[in-house]
């Protein structure tokens, strides 16, 4: 494994691990200024401006709890881009006592170097709601 | 626009053209042999094979009617790589009359060219049935 993708494979934990604790300033590190999120069934989501709004907006309803585990099927690094495929399992669990939901899928991402650190640039999310059994 | 790009739009609008009319040869000619297509709610399907299989089943129940929109948000091309973003819209007809289904979303696609021409490699598809009002 090249030093490339142990560093993108060392993005991807840290970005789990400071949404799981809140540290949103963190996870705002580890995106492009132009990142782009597309969402099943949802418009896009442009700029790192919007999805600290988006994060604001939720922590002030009560910080929610998250649980996530990904495991990453491919990377391919193409010069300063690369592109990763990733299965993603994401338990939220809102403030408030209400019950948690999980979400499951594949999502489809691209990178960026950026001043010699990788940074997410495009994200595609298909998970979908998975029932309780 | 670079003359890379230029391939990139003629590639999606011969792959709308040659789904309409059935011609399926030509759809496959248009993807690396190791292509993944994601989808949400479904289990990716992996390589050009696979593809081909699902093609071929579809057409045993009688030639299914497809009319599509593409519009190109973003190409970025890195080398023999490329990007893509677009919103779809696909209008599904199946044969024996049943209504047809719209669905529509955001596409995030990875490209490459081989051989000198550009292929779809990995395709991450957001769609979603839009309900008739």
């Amino acid at each position: 494994m090249n030093s490339d993708e142990q560093e993108i494979r060392q993005l991807i934990a840290t970005w789990i691990d400071a949404t799981k604790s809140g540290d949103t300033d963190t996870v705002l590190s580890l995106m492009a200024d132009d990142v782009v999120f597309l969402v099943t069934g949802q418009p896009p989501m442009i700029g790192k401006a919007a999805f600290a709004a988006a994060m604001r907006a939720q922590s002030g309803q009560g910080r929610p709890q998250f649980d996530g585990k990904s495991e990453i099927q491919e990377i391919q690094v193409l010069g300063d881009w690369a592109y990763m495929w990733t299965t993603l399992t994401i338990v939220f669990t809102p403030p408030g006592g209400a019950p948690s939901v999980t979400r499951a899928g594949n999502t489809l991402t691209i990178l960026k170097k950026q001043n010699g650190s990788w940074v997410l640039a495009r994200d595609a999310n298909m998970l979908t709601v998975v029932q309780p059994k």
